[in-house]
């Protein structure tokens, strides 16, 4: 038999995460059985369960995935540009999977500390892009100086959660484009 | 056997729904075991679901209860002070349950259309309740009028929403005392 290299290895697995995303996006975490893992993949479950544990841990390796992309979004555009992709997305339908998988992070931070640890370096990752670039923005002169930091980053996180409980709860977006320049204005230099 | 009146069935009812009411609070809906619902309400199951269904529907109608008296209480401070007063009551460590089941009805909202209709109605309720505070607080010329109402009642709903999502994941308060100074200030006159 011949040996499979690190790199094949790292690719299978980079495959698999990504057929398993757009699984658990479509069908939500609950939804995505094995066999519809199996489908979207086009592995066998042992294949699959070689590479990742089991479902729990395929989907926490695609939500910290996801964690991470967003860090790099956020750091390139601002937690703002987010909640207008997200926003928009959600318009088009495509975004229900998703918005449910951050509803399934939400129960486990609750209930699974194990979790919750793994997952609090994700956030903090988050929560420094995207005090990064507010200290940019600061530096450039475009953000209001009489609030600390901290407290306008903590203000755009409150608002990414309240968009995404609103949206993953199926309730219609309304105003919230609005909104968000409410958010926006609220951060910026008079 | 002597009849009961519909005086009595309220009052048991009411009693009922205070004692689940502790206990989702306390324990969560999951924690909050038939058994534990029997030791709260001091009554046995089959008096218990005489009243209520089942422990869903006893679940169901403490988180109807608890809609109407929020919308209660934001009709008399508005929105900001009840954010207010559920930070400082998660400092204390007395809301972990209450938190809980307000995700539970966030899952519940996703997978059951016939629950999400008749929440529908309650959270109509609240946002009308903020509504009509925000609309006195224009007339008495202490609110910005340059943004529509409704853009502002949902702004302070998106904060509401992402307040309970960030306390409901067990994340530290961090400055949301301040974040909450910002949301008041960005909806109020220059």
């Amino acid at each position: 038999m011949p040996r499979v290299s690190q790199d094949q290895l790292d690719a299978r697995r980079h495959e698999i995460l990504a057929a398993a995303r757009g699984c658990f996006a479509r069908f939500g975490y609950e939804g995505a059985t094995v066999r519809r893992l199996e489908d979207a993949t086009g592995l066998s479950r042992g294949a699959i369960f070689h590479h990742f544990r089991d479902k729990d841990s395929l989907f926490l390796a695609v939500a910290e995935d996801d964690a991470v992309a967003m860090a790099q979004t956020v750091a390139a555009d601002g937690l703002v540009q987010v909640m207008r992709d997200l926003l928009e997305r959600a318009g088009s339908g495509d975004t229900a999977g998703w918005l449910g998988s951050q509803l399934e992070v939400s129960r486990r931070l609750r209930t699974d500390p194990a979790f919750a640890k793994r997952w609090a370096e994700r956030s903090a990752a988050i929560a420094e892009a995207t005090r990064e670039r507010l200290a940019r923005q600061r530096e450039a002169g475009v953000l209001r100086d009489d609030v600390p930091l901290e407290v306008l980053t903590q203000f755009l996180e409150l608002a990414y959660d309240g968009m995404v409980l609103h949206l993953a709860t199926g309730r219609p977006p309304g105003e919230l484009s609005r909104v968000l320049d409410l958010v926006e204005e609220a951060v910026r230099k008079r």
